[in-house]
């Protein structure tokens, strides 16, 4: 049987929160939807917290995807500022959990590897690949967005390959191969949602 | 006519989440409930989290508290235990939000000194205080549980001080004091729940 399944893929940030949903059908890859959710002009943190749970709720609601995956933060950061993410993401999480979604954890150099070939890849060149492979027309202005769909993308090739928080629903895919591989192998298989 | 509501102080760690319940008639406080919940023994960190939220739901459902009041973190430690600790206390918060409940936040050392008349009052210190004003029998295992109690019990003296989050539903209180200053001037206005 053909493995049939939505992805969600989510960057939460303090000021902006990216998301990408892409769908799989056996083996092709399709992209349904990227944004960002714009928090930076909310006046405080419950209320920057309260937007990111709603809009996931609304997200998982509308799109039903059935695994969510998050990129793990880089660890530069002050305490403060890891503190505040921690939150935001913590109450992404949340949604996610509420809703018995197996959420799954990718380290930036692992996505950047997966996605490019190259684990030190720029923002710039793993939103370049994406857009090539998943055609999608216009760039996001934010690369929050593309942050977010590459975790998905990086998740759909990579998966169990890094999951340090629950097991997925269905089987892992035999031998999981980096992006670029992969389009170069199957040049046919990566399709715009229509 | 009189203020009557229950406030909910949580301790979310990952290690162990500490809550407190108490109830405040008019200028009457009584301890309903508090306890720990223990994460340490689960697998992982989804797990957890989930635990937490769901907890949180349980208890919000089952005691309709009116606010939620949470000491912020010291910021001692390093940005991997914060991002730890910010998600734990992300999904603590998503629950409240969730449920509409609105969240204070207090800095460790104005709790200290709220509860104690000492900012740097140790954790004992501040759970004797307590016990002495609420008049609970056995002292808990944790010190979570008495945190997240004094976390509450702040806020019901000090509510409108330093609260980030939101507005608090009802009036300010007209000038809160020191619980160690409050308590001296009305040593009959704290009593046990039945």
């Amino acid at each position: 049987m053909e493995v049939e399944k939505i992805i969600l893929g989510i960057d939460p940030g303090t000021m902006v929160m990216g998301f990408g949903l892409v769908q799989q059908k056996g083996k092709e890859l399709s992209i349904i939807r990227m944004d960002v959710i714009k928090l930076n002009k909310l006046a405080n943190q419950a209320l920057k917290l309260k937007m990111i749970f709603e809009k996931m709720l609304e997200l998982i609601d509308e799109y039903k995807p059935d695994e969510l995956a998050i990129e793990a933060p880089f660890f530069g950061k002050n305490v403060q500022s890891m503190l505040k993410l921690g939150r935001a993401q913590g109450v992404a999480m949340a949604a996610a959990l509420y809703r018995d979604i197996p959420i799954f954890e990718y380290a930036p150099r692992t996505i950047k590897q997966t996605i490019t070939g190259n684990g030190s890849a720029s923002k710039e060149q793993v939103s370049k690949m994406l857009q090539a492979m998943l055609k999608f027309g216009e760039m996001p202005k934010y690369f929050d967005a593309t942050d977010a769909l590459a975790a998905a993308v990086c998740h759909y090739l990579d998966r169990g390959k890094d999951v340090n928080y629950s097991k997925p629903k269905h089987s892992r895919k035999s031998a999981s191969s980096q992006w670029a591989q992969f389009v170069q192998q199957n040049p046919d298989r990566l399709s715009r949602k229509p």
